[in-house]
């Protein structure tokens, strides 16, 4: 393993999620971070898959770049408890392998017949399976609360609150939270909750992406570029700051029209972007 | 005026919202009411203006049917603040004129250079204005809380406790909230703050919509059929009912695909969906 890379001005803290710049392959995107003093990235599971866990660990790790998250474990909700255990197990490994400390997860909608508190319960239930493992491999699990528009087939934890609350029988460097602007900015009790959060020690991953609309099919997709949407950033930076967290700020960006862009471009404008929001 | 209709079994609070069956014009929709046994309509502010406010009125009066709501008003943080104004003393007259003592209000989303702090600063300024002029007529204005996820571009207040710290100011015969399922039913508090309307008299309008996935793009045309989606319907008329609202149940539902059927057999299907919610 090399030594870390230099981090350019202001990017000491940035990290970009690989899928923001999706349409670059792994060493493409090594290659885009050395040129731009992007030290730090946050990966998907699928990629890596594809790649070989063990090749990608050493390709970030001769090139100095730390890996801030691995996306994701969670779908909790799905019928077949065992194959949702042994896959959440599987990205564990993953995630150790890859040398990242913070597995991500979306836990998962409404189960078949249930409602909210169905979802939550089998959530719970699911990470005190979860947590034993993960802490044994030195890997913390990141609940993210997604917006209320997934809360029926993505992700029935909607709130920082509720991210909290599912984390809270478990020790901090074990079981944390996700603040993600995209998925939190609508909610008047955000700020206390990334107060409470951050002094509990739980802010295991913050991530940054804008809300623009019109929504598009599906609401995937349509995450905006920092800046190009509504929600006051560096607030959002600053009440992180302020809770206490001093760790990697990732840029995720799902958006069609900058993944149809040149990846190296997209991810020039995001260092800009992210730049302008670091300074504020 | 002629005496009212007779409502069909277990019909006595259902109102059907004209959105639901757009594909009818009103001659039309007012005969397949007759023909189902339905005795109350929501209406839209368009369709009223374009068949004449007092032909409407003539119209379901003749027909013995209640028009239980009229939509809508609001966007009250659009730039021009003397046009959002008058557009709404319109809004209130024409409720007044076609006969129905509920103005329900969409409040509008984030104004320019602002946020959501601003935008509820905003509605809560155009409300005092407003509400004197309501009250002259006997017109109710109904805050409708909107899921979050039109929190930016259409209506800042997401959650009916929002709706009732902005009706608070007023006496409740003249300012009071929709509780409308589609919006709210991924909030846990709202059980408890449909007690809190109810116990305060200002739950105003209440109606029905299921949530169904994948949402379309714009999020505007998605809302599912009774029955279709994930939203307990039942438990939402028994926590309403409990809070001791007594009043009409519109199903309001804006869905393409129920739009691109025949209008009556859209009502005969939609008669049938609410019974088992009514007798549940």
């Amino acid at each position: 393993m090399s030594a870390a890379a230099a981090a350019g001005p202001g990017l000491e803290r940035f990290s970009i999620n690989q899928m923001t710049v999706k349409q670059l392959g792994l060493p493409e995107l090594v290659e885009a971070c050395g040129e731009q003093g992007v030290t730090a990235v946050g990966l998907w599971r699928e990629p890596i898959q594809e790649y070989g866990v063990k090749a990608a660990h050493d390709l970030f790790a001769e090139a100095g770049i730390t890996v801030t998250s691995l996306c994701r474990g969670g779908f909790f909700t799905a019928p077949d408890r065992q194959a949702v255990l042994d896959d959440n197990r599987a990205a564990i490994d993953e995630a150790a392998g890859v040398g990242t400390d913070t597995l991500v997860l979306v836990s998962g909608g409404l189960p078949e017949g249930g409602g909210l508190v169905d979802a939550r319960a089998r959530i719970a239930e699911a990470l005190a399976e979860l947590a034993p493992y993960a802490a044994d491999r030195g890997v913390r699990l990141a609940i993210e609360p997604l917006h209320p528009m997934y809360a029926a087939d993505r992700c029935a934890v909607s709130t920082l609150g509720q991210a909290l609350d599912l984390a809270e029988p478990f020790d901090a460097g074990t079981v944390g939270v996700v603040v993600d602007t995209y998925h939190l900015w609508w909610d008047e009790r955000v700020d206390r909750q990334i107060a409470d959060a951050g002094a509990a020690g739980r802010i295991h991953c913050f991530q940054l992406a804008d809300w623009v609309t019109p929504l598009p099919a599906g609401v995937l997709t349509g995450r905006g570029q920092i800046g190009d949407g509504c929600i006051d950033m560096a607030h959002f930076r600053r009440t992180v700051d302020a809770a206490g967290y001093d760790g990697p700020i990732e840029v995720e960006i799902f958006n069609e029209a900058m993944w149809a862009r040149d990846g190296r471009e997209v991810l020039r404008e995001t260092v800009d972007r992210y730049r302008a929001v670091a300074a504020d």
